[in-house]
Parts: structure tokens; sequence; C-alpha cells
């Protein structure tokens, strides 16, 4: 069997060999090139649009490099039942950190301290307010590898975690205080200090939070998205910001993305922008090629891959 | 027995009553006016400078509102044998969310993007790198109150969390991996990748961090201080700053304070400087409250008060 794989270093190389000497590596250096190797390859690491899958008749695995599959062709993996494993394992630590840096510096103020650093002033600690997470409620919605990992830094703040997970029965981990199904979102919104958005883009979740989810939010409620742009829905996030019906929000991810300079986002003091970096780690490469070299040996011994993504529910 | 006390809402100082009914409080609106006071007084809140002790020859206890008591003129207390409670467990919480959110701050290069953000730019992600803490090694520099909170938030994130303590033969904290006397502190510089300095300032902790410290350092690693600025010899952190021994410091707190215009610190893109805005929290006043009426209550019926200041080590 053959596999499609894009340019990597010769010993990243020689380990993906290793972890799966039946295998046969074709190496592309762009989509072009992979399109001309598609009609022999029976897996693929990386290369996924449409044109290679429509070109790829033997294809059986595609292994992405992300962990966000929305840019996937939904419809012809499932035509042709084509195994989708994604990379959701390698980013939970990294985005959770990123969540919890934001949640911080709107807690601790860090945008006004930085402010008044540029301008060199000792700002009198009584003209704001920095708060404190213990006590306060968090929401993580969508209690997957980024829920888990943000709801386990969370609780070591004493903060009350309250979680959404569409398998809301399976075990609830010790560091959640209660776990509710995703048509619960609503009850919920009210009860929550922070929102941390951790679930995929999928069609089901497009514009997940709009004008009456920020109408359900308290007024003194922040929310901090690293996942995918479309789910906060951008106009309707402004709007709540302008009626100061929330306190702030935190984006990683936009809508449009990059965001484009002029957007009202980029100059609102209760809106930090960064560019979609939550998902880069030094570590996040070396956990990449170890997920490959295990699902690639799993595939050429015909065992169960790691990370299946669900074709109907799109992640 | 009389107790000297500053203005305070009526609502609290009911509160205050009821807790110790045999106490009398004498209420001073300043300086002055607590000094005249003085004579009649048994205990006092808040005011504790030196010509006050002098004009209290009846004085048994003070109370700070302060977790550090580097102000306080230890001699007097000494000699009287004047009984000093400090507020440390009013404030660990607040000071270890801060401590996270400088960590955090650098580990995500928040810095950075808040000046790309003000200038509207969606900078590469490519040409920054973002850290992640899980298995890098925290080292707590006195797991006391502040110390403990921030080594147990450390811990959520995955952290190796080395910390030193005066009674290190005490038990250790599930979250701490290794805890050592503060002799160890050169033995264990070499191994941080983030040094957090949670001990009071005292004749001992004066310039414990100058350049014989930083030199110990990885040059990876970063410092950050949010209890008092002495402990850091500035003029060494700069030196060190400038010859990138090490990569950044956090700081809540500077020698000198506040950081006048101009200081060299305040432009430094690899330092964060906040306005001694750690302590602050919309919880602590309430915190204070509850152990003043406590230690009040306690002074009365002649037991042992909460948070005893050892007037050798002092704090």
């Amino acid at each position: 069997m053959k596999m499609l794989i894009p340019t990597m270093p010769e010993a990243e190389l020689q380990r993906l060999r290793h972890s799966a000497p039946a295998l046969e590596f074709l190496v592309a250096r762009d989509r072009q090139e992979a399109l001309a190797l598609a009609p022999q390859v029976h897996a693929s690491f990386s290369f996924y649009q449409t044109e290679l899958i429509s070109a790829a008749p033997q294809l059986r695995w595609v292994q992405t490099r992300s962990a966000g599959v929305d840019s996937c062709p939904f419809d012809q993996f499932r035509t042709r039942n084509i195994t989708l494993t994604n990379a959701r394992d390698i980013y939970g630590i990294q985005l959770a950190d990123h969540t919890l840096a934001l949640i911080l510096a709107f807690s601790r103020q860090l945008p006004l301290l930085f402010r008044a650093q540029q301008k060199e002033q000792w700002v009198s600690r009584h003209t704001f307010p920095p708060g404190e997470l213990a006590g306060q409620t968090l929401l993580v919605v969508g209690l997957g590898g980024t829920g888990l990992e943000t709801a386990r830094r969370a609780a070591g703040f004493g903060m009350r975690v309250l979680a959404t997970r569409r398998r809301a029965g399976e075990p609830k981990p010790s560091f959640v205080d209660a776990l509710h199904p995703p048509e619960d979102l609503h009850r919920l919104l009210p009860e929550a200090d922070w929102v941390a958005v951790c679930v995929p883009l999928t069609r089901h979740t497009r514009d997940l939070f709009s004008d009456r989810e920020f109408a359900l939010m308290k007024q003194s409620a922040y929310i901090v998205c690293v996942t995918r742009g479309g789910i906060i829905n951008t106009a309707a996030l402004l709007r709540a910001l302008e009626a100061g019906r929330i306190d702030g929000a935190g984006l990683d991810v936009t809508d449009p993305e990059p965001l484009p300079a002029g957007h009202p986002l980029w100059s609102r003091p209760d809106v930090i922008i960064t560019p979609h970096a939550s998902g880069h780690s030094p570590y996040a490469d070396a956990r990449m090629l170890d997920l490959l070299c295990e699902n690639t040996r799993r595939f050429a011994q015909g065992e169960t891959l790691l990370n299946v993504v669900d074709l109907e529910m799109e992640y």
C-alpha cells in the first residue's frame, strides 16, 4: 500500500518508515505533485482537497495536521466512507494555556496595564478593579481535548467549572463540577462569569453564539474563543459589546480571518485579539509526529485508528 | 480593654463589635487622631508607626491590613514583645492569579500581540514562538500563602513545581514535586524555566536576587515577583536583561516604587510592569473583615491569634 505525505525532514521520514515498513511513502512537495500521485495512494497525510479525493479512487484514510477539519470535503468522505483522523490531541494543551492566558489577562486588567506601561504611568490601583477567579463560574462549551485541558487548569484556580459535552452521560472528570448536554447551553449561559468556546466549527456550531446567546450572558461576563472564528457571529458580538451586554471578548480566531486592518474589533479596549496563535507550541510538531507514526502503524496493521472524525457530526 | 481602629463602614463596625462585645473600639480618622488615642489602647488594627507604638504603653497586639510587614518597627515589637499578626491569608489567591497571569502572558507572547493589536496587524504566527507550560519547571521561592496558591495553579498546567520553604520538613502538598530548604536556592535556580518570587521582604530576603542568582538562571527563564520590590536588586536585574542572561521579568512590585517615568524597566519589551495591583480583589475586603473579627474575638477571649508574625524572621 502507498501513503501520500508532504516533504518532511529526513529523520522524521525515517521514523515514519520505521513505524510501518510495509507501506511505501510517496512524497509531494505541493498540491500539484500530490494530485499527480493521488491515483496510486491508499492513505494521505495533510493533503485532502476536493480534487485530490476525486483523483484518488483507492484512498481509504486521511490524517490531518489540524484539530479543526471544517475545511474538509465531508460529502466526498461520507459517500466513499473514507476514514478521517484529525490532530485533536496535539493542540489541547496549548489552546488551554492560551484560553487561560486570555481569561487571566482580563481578570488582572493586563490590557489597561500594558497601555499604562507604554505611557510609563504607575496608575493608582484604586482606579481599576482587578478580579479574582476563585469561586467564579467557567462554562466550558465542548468538553473535548481543549475543553478538558481548560477545565483542568481552571479548577486549579478554584473556579466552578460547568461544561457541555455531546456524550454527557460518560464519566465526569473530577475537576468538572457539572456536565450537561449541548442542549442545556441556554440554561447555563446566565450562570457563567467566563465562557470558553472549545467546540470545533461544524455545520451544527456555526453562529452558535449570536444575539440570543449574548443576551443570556451576564453583563459582567467574558467570552473566549481559540478554536474557529465562525462559531461566534462577529456582527452579533459587536452589537453585544457596543450595548454593554457582555464585558469583553478574547479571540484567537475571528471571522473574517485574518482580521483586516480597520475592523472595529481591533480597537476595542474590551477585546483582545491574537492572530490564531493558540495552536503554536514548541512541542506540537513532536506530538504530531508521534500521532502520525502511531496511526500509520495502526493503518498498516489493520488496527483501529486514533482520533477518528465522526463524518456525520463533522468533528 | 480598648482597641484602636480606623474609620470603617457602620455595618463592618457592628460586626466587629459583635465579635468581641467585651472590647471598646476607639475610631481614629487619621494617624494624628490615632496618636492621641494611643495611651489608652491594648490593641490596634492598621495603625503601627513608630510614634504610635511609643505612645501606647499598654499595647499588646497589632493586626495589619497587609501581608507584607516590612515597614513595621520590629525593634520596638521585639523589645516590648508586642504580638503582630498580618493578613497573609487574604492575598494569596489574587497574588497567585496575578503571578500566573504574568507567566502566561510571557508564555503566550501577549506583550508582542498587544502591540500588534494596537497596530491592527495580524502578525504571522511563524514570526514569534509561543511556549507551553506543560512539562516546564516552576520554582516557587517561598511556599507560604502566595506560594502555595501559585503552586496549586501551576500544577493544573502540568508544570513541574519545585519550591523552597523554611520549614522544609513539614508535609509536602501533592501539587509540589519537590520541597527544599531556602539554602538550596542556588542549586535549584539552574533547573527553573520560571521563578516565582513569593517570599516576603525581610532583612534576610532583601536583594535575594542579584547578579549571582541571575547568572545561575537559564537564559530562557523568566522571573516574576508580586510580593515586594526590594527582594530583586533592580540594577542587577537590568544588567541580566541587558546581557540576555535571562529572558524576561514580570514585576508587580519594583524598587523604587512607584517606578518613576523614564526608568529603563518601563520600556523594555521583555518586562511587564503592573502597579502593585496583584493584591487587589473584589473579595479581599470581605476576607480582611473576617480575619479581623476572628482575631479580635480570639484576642478578647485570650485565645491564640491567627497569622502571628515571627518577630525574629520578620514575617
